[in-house]
């Protein structure tokens, strides 16, 4: 579905125009045309190959989706495929895609499996005529760095639950949940890690030494985006180190309850064996056992019992052990 | 085994030959042979090294099978080894082999091992006479890009069970079979990184700077296959990742489900303990013991231990024990 | 909030000059301004943007904070980002920053949420004029050589901690404070790792080679503060190891000691479970049980159910049991 | 001991000689000098040394022995350790070492504490004399080749090994066995990594871009010894990880199978003390208990102890845990 | 405190001179100083610096100490710090250092916190004159090669001490002692790989390619130091790698033990409770049980209950729980 068509001269917009109509516009002076479209039909794709004469392998590319995250040239052309990330019904992300062209003269978005668009990008460029003078390139980037803004609060929400976790991980009885929801968050991470881990390692060529034609005169702004990147990546690491950690601790933690309970289970199953030996000797049947006649026999030996239990109960208590 | 030797000219299909006669046209213009064997012979082997002036080395890789996967310049030959990942008879996935020498004007595949051919690859390159039309290096790229292609479906299989595993992952009682079923997954996901890394690391090397002269018409289709073996590679590592974490995770599981029991049992056992303390200390033989002489002392006294029981039933399960 | 800004000419403090009045200075020879900004707010740093000219992505970086650490040329202004960390008022360690543009004849650092100001690195500066004559990168190197050196408390704070862990890990009963200093331990790790590892990627690039103009005079000086850069990341290095094989050794010496526990128990319950079989035995009610009836009958099935636990018990000893 | 010098010229063999007539034949032109020795005296190599004059460091390397495999050029003379793994006499595999003397017209191979030797090598050289010809370089590789395929039935013995191993590893009780035979596997394959991994490193040097003058007219040779390394090395690789994976689950089967040990013992302690706590009941000396005076009283309360305790083991079976 | 300081030329001694008279003897051609210095003061460190020009940043690393093992260059000297390893009074390694200043005509090594020095070093020198010849390099070389020899002794007894551990790994009862020596072990390794990790990585830049000037001469000398110091680094490398999956292997151990006495525990547990339950039936008060009147009843009574124990007891051997 073709979002919007638009022609751009010297920064400044001139017009929404047709898709038919493109050919005519690449070949005037400092002009580019910037084509969105969302879940592109085939027919839609075919007719961008042919009026922008994209590689065949690209097309391909934009069409069947599922792609890594990456960054190829084709010619003077700039192809891109980036992961969107966005909560689902279900609150769980769910990942679609953009695949952007960038030749010259042109920059062509491709959305797929999102609801998010980028017409917020395409405002605040042209709020900007200075900056999108530079062309083709600079729209390159506004798209790049939207994208990569977006993931950093799935990254926060990220943080923000390991942080609820981890207040909650050396409580008594939370090992369940706790592994649960850190499993949980460890296949998140993962989501979010290969959406950024390859595009990161692919925008460290759009600046320094050689980049693709388009791309150099934004240099600094792709840097800065690479920047972003790398933030983003070095928080997802960390994070990942410390799921792991917290994974490792949550195990000690139930073997040390556990360990525990078996102490203080140990404890009072000691205390009611002796109870339990004490009253078997006086339910023996011998004649001759003088406590069994006494007046007061049967006080003193509960006495006894009572005394002997309480015994091992404050050493118990003492040794740490209750 | 041949299966089939045609030369082809300009794109365009020209004739079913004999292995005998490719000397003959080798040394026509714009022309290339295709070969193709299966569990090849030492006959037919050398027959084709003499044929071609293959290197001895080359040969004896393909002869003896069992290679690493590679990609290998023999002066202006380049001599590949690639793993086909199948379906055993017992749903185990074995690991066949293919040889490829690609040459200027000649491809050699030489299959072991496998139940699939590439009589579709063939086909689907004689369907496009302007793409053949780049020669051997073409050829080349399309066995590679169908190799790698079959592996999507031994990927997809392993995420597809790995998700099965997870989702039973926090079941009471599945460690047992979780842990197997991992261990298997692993030992699988590894068979499939044997066969992807080093094509990965060698496809590498197919574009970009200084590739070999047969490849370097198609560096963007190189570029192609080498993105999707890092796909696959991607999913694989993370897949790696994931099978370690639940093997971690199953552990953690496995040591909170014991101590659980373990609390349990402490408590049932603490109770019996009481009760059993009780009866023995009215089964004792003072002859002083004013309640036993009571009428209703039975009662009371099964009463007073039903009683105890139940307090101690409810206390343990308000703290979580039952 | 501005701190002060002054004029520096052959390494000898010129005077304190307003903001306003930068332009002028920046004109004259072997002249540079060092203004020093806390909290800066948005007009001020707008006004040193329009007076040096700087660079729109740096600047709005200084503005927004929470960045990583990182070293950028723009043209020939280098900016730079440190982490400053202090302890907050609970004893935990903070994380600051401290923002630093320097160009061929200027040097601004712009400090955020922190406490601890730079006022004597300006004083040790103006007090060796003959250092301080390299101009703008003496001054850059002054300023992160003072950021780092401010690191190795903390490290050795770090180190301090870890080892008076060390020190009770393997006493009976420590194992959950230990797990939980350990976990809080591997946080505070991370935090620093975060301040140091990234600036030490950076900071690599600032002798040697190709260096940044206004750096290149002070290579040695820039080479020394890496050199404790790569001091401190080699220390956290192997506290980050050792943090996590202390954890796993927690892990080990917490089954060791409940193994030792359940084997006490398993004794203990052995011996009583003799006595109280032995009692039961002669609780029974057979009519024939000859030993009842001699007169001391009851005093050697004592001596026996001591006699029989004695042994038991000795025999335990000496197995290790108890 | 010296085993053998040969002089070769022009690939074919000319003359045993002795070492001091060395001298006399490595001025004549397309002649090479191939000298075993084994065990070598301290007098054997510094004869060796003044005939060829070989650097004092390498000669020191190939005296005292026990060097890390590498790959070394003094000028224009290439050194090379490498290690022979062979198994002792109690079946634990050993480590010799050859010493290998490369130069433009030499090769001197030092063999120490290995009892396999390379007359076979040089038998199948003196059989092919068109490869001989390549000269002091090719017998290089003839005795590297070697070398590196006698490791080949070490690493596939590993892997026979530890598939018996994981055959055993999910059945109930052999966690003793498996664990120690794991730990056995792991040294052996720590031997073989530390044979393998720093020659594979250091013979990726002897092909391609700058090679040491002898090995330039073989260095595909050279690229097919590199790529049995390597073989052997991913091997190793996934060895390391499988048996890591290994002693991991072998853990969790052992926790498995203790948590169903800890189950049972639960169940049976159950049924067997509610059996204790009603004969208990009936064991209590209360005047007034009207079912100990009836006539099948007995018979009933055996009847009723069994029906509970039936009933119990039927729950626990239902559930599980029996 | 000055050790000594002597002038050689030609390789040969020729005075000990005093720090003062120096710079006369630096002038002349083919000369050089040695001067060994320990625990040197400020004072001696400042006369140092005046005679030879020394970089103020490099005197100040030596004169702190605890730096970390490095080589750098200032100009056309070379500076490095090592770390030496020695036994303290309690048998622990303590850590000393020296720094090393190596210029065209001069060497000053500064020795800190170690009672070993560097006197056979000097002798040894002085013995091969033809070497020493080479001047201030080789004299460097041989200081560096004695203080890599010295770490062998350091990493034989890591390796014994682990050896020895590994041993007792599967002897029952020795986890405790085992995870405290791993622990310890693993600390010293730590030590260890601080001395020669950075040194390492600094080494490999003195041989090969463009190294200082001053060791330009006695390249494959550095490579051999740099060879022992791989060889120690792999050394390291592997010992870490089988202590930690020797504290693995030790917590399994541990886990099937205590697997074990939970097993044995229950069988004992299961025996006495079932003679419990049966003289609880005999101890019961119904009036008509027949068999209590039987003259042999008693006698039987026992026999049963032994019986039933000895059947138990012979199961439970049988099915390996006893």
């Amino acid at each position: 579905m073709l979002i919007n068509c638009v022609v751009y001269r010297q920064g400044l917009k001139v017009a929404d125009i047709d898709v038919a109509a493109i050919s005519d516009h690449l070949v005037l002076p400092d002009t580019f045309v910037w084509v969105a479209l969302r879940d592109a039909s085939d027919d839609e794709l075919s007719a961008l190959q042919h009026e922008f004469g994209l590689h065949e392998l690209a097309v391909e590319d934009a069409r069947h989706g599922h792609q890594r995250p990456k960054i190829e040239e084709y010619g003077d052309m700039v192809f891109t495929v980036m992961h969107l990330v966005e909560y689902g019904p279900t609150d769980e992300p769910r990942i679609g895609e953009v695949a952007i062209f960038v030749g010259p003269n042109y920059v062509i978005s491709v959305r797929n499996r999102s609801t998010q668009g980028f017409l917020g990008v395409r405002e605040r460029c042209e709020r900007e005529p200075y900056l999108l003078k530079q062309g083709a390139g600079f729209v390159f980037y506004a798209l790049m760095d939207a994208v990569v803004d977006r993931y950093f609060p799935f990254v926060d929400a990220l943080e923000t639950e390991l942080e609820a976790i981890e207040e909650q991980i050396f409580e008594p009885g939370s090992a369940r949940p706790n592994i649960q929801q850190l499993y949980g968050l460890k296949r998140r991470l993962t989501l979010l890690r290969h959406a950024v881990v390859p595009l990161m390692d692919a925008a460290g060529k759009l600046y320094g030494g050689r980049v693709p034609q388009v791309c150099s005169h934004s240099g600094e702004y792709f840097r800065d985006v690479y920047d972003h990147l790398q933030r983003i990546n070095g928080t997802l690491d960390s994070l990942r180190d410390t799921i792991g950690t917290a994974i490792q601790v949550n195990l000690s933690m139930v073997t040390i309850e556990e360990s525990e309970t078996t102490k203080r289970l140990a404890a009072w199953a000691g205390i009611f064996a002796v109870a339990t030996a004490f009253v078997g000797i006086w339910g023996m049947n011998f004649e001759h056992m003088p406590e069994l006649k006494w007046t007061y026999g049967y006080p003193v030996a509960l006495a006894v019992i009572a005394g002997v239990c309480s015994l091992m109960y404050w050493r118990f208590r003492k040794s740490g052990w209750l």
